[in-house]
């Protein structure tokens, strides 16, 4: 195992750094964040930092680094209190990944790299036509967090629209099934596959595999002996 | 497609609207939580949250929800300031997901589920032996989200222990070679196969494939052609 302490940590070069830190948290969301200014002026950003925050109300959490590249987005967040999350696909990944380059306010990042707004539940901001899983969100709150000037930007699910088949029985979106992409550090991209859906765990019998539709399987008979022992 | 508008939703029943909104965020992080408290009582607890904050300094997030399962975790983090973060990978997935079973206060879920405690260069929290991924976190702070009760824990990163074979020449670290696992929804756990990494974008030329190692590789020429089209 290699180790990097505070002390090290603060000899590495900035990118080396910034990548490797990037690198900690696992594996990634990978959605784009729709937006429009008071004029209509669209905005499209990736944003790889998209966490769920709770199911009653539906809300969802993001942060930003205002005087990044995605200082278009928060200032339009902010002015319209909208925006669509929208999520990422092996269709279009590397597109997705172009929206990151610092283009003007006057440049909608639709037509840079190639996307497709289009307005939905007359919900007022873009959303990514290509996306097979997006929802429409309103600003409830922004933390701003002072340890490193970013903002926690908290926001309410509206609406939603997903491709119909990737919605199972008993609520579970396949997300692998809509080729949805993960991030891993600053700029690798995945497609993954499924190890199992696990049961509920319970403090006095092992967990289960589910089906994808979280129908019980066979009991894991080689996890039951691990437990045991 | 199908859409969920907030009156559809409020209609859904409450594990199916759960397990359809934790599905939103796209894939998240799997992480085990190592922390012990004042009497030295280990505990250890599976957050799908954890989130990149900042690189500098070496920031990191994540959502607890005081009132399920990770409560001990919680008021460990309060008492000692101080919890480690694990990656999880195949080796022991079904063991990580046993720990978010409801286990007393005085039962480790290190024993429990057999994953193996470790101190490493004097930090006060427990590391898992068998996460090859792992670093030590002290408490900055604490934002409490009034939207549904959920507290936002900033901490900043002590130190790191990674296997030296995932460290690249440029910083990153290759988490699927240490087949680190994804979640999606509550419960579906996944591997990844990287697509590829991508070039820093720019605003006047398209972006192209990197190695794992941060090296160019020659320009994407099916994307170029997106993105001039």
């Amino acid at each position: 195992m290699k180790t990097f302490n505070r002390s090290t940590l603060n000899t590495l070069e900035a990118r080396y750094r910034t990548r490797l830190i990037n690198s900690l948290s696992g594996f990634k969301s990978a959605n784009l964040i729709g937006t429009q200014d008071a004029d209509g002026q669209l905005n499209l950003a990736i944003v790889s930092s998209v966490v769920h925050l709770g199911a009653n109300p539906p809300l969802i959490g993001m942060i930003m680094r205002p005087n990044s590249v995605p200082r278009h987005t928060f200032s339009n967040i902010i002015d319209t209190g909208l925006f669509t999350i929208n999520q990422i696909s092996t269709e279009f990944w590397q597109a997705a990944h172009q929206t990151s380059a610092r283009y003007e306010q006057e440049q909608s990042e639709f037509d840079v790299v190639g996307l497709t707004p289009e307005f939905l539940e007359n919900f007022d901001a873009p959303f990514v036509a290509e996306s097979q899983l997006k929802y429409g969100v309103k600003l409830l709150e922004v933390k701003h967090i002072e340890a490193n000037n970013t903002e926690f930007i908290i926001g309410e699910v509206c609406q939603i629209h997903v491709a119909d088949s990737a919605v199972r029985n008993d609520g579970y979106i396949d997300i692998e099934s809509l080729e949805t992409v993960a991030v891993s550090g600053l700029d690798s991209y995945h497609v993954t596959n499924r190890l199992s859906r696990l049961s509920y765990a319970k403090p006095d019998r092992p967990v289960a595999s589910l089906t994808v539709d979280g129908e019980k399987t066979a009991p894991n008979a080689d996890y039951f002996a691990v437990v045991r022992n």
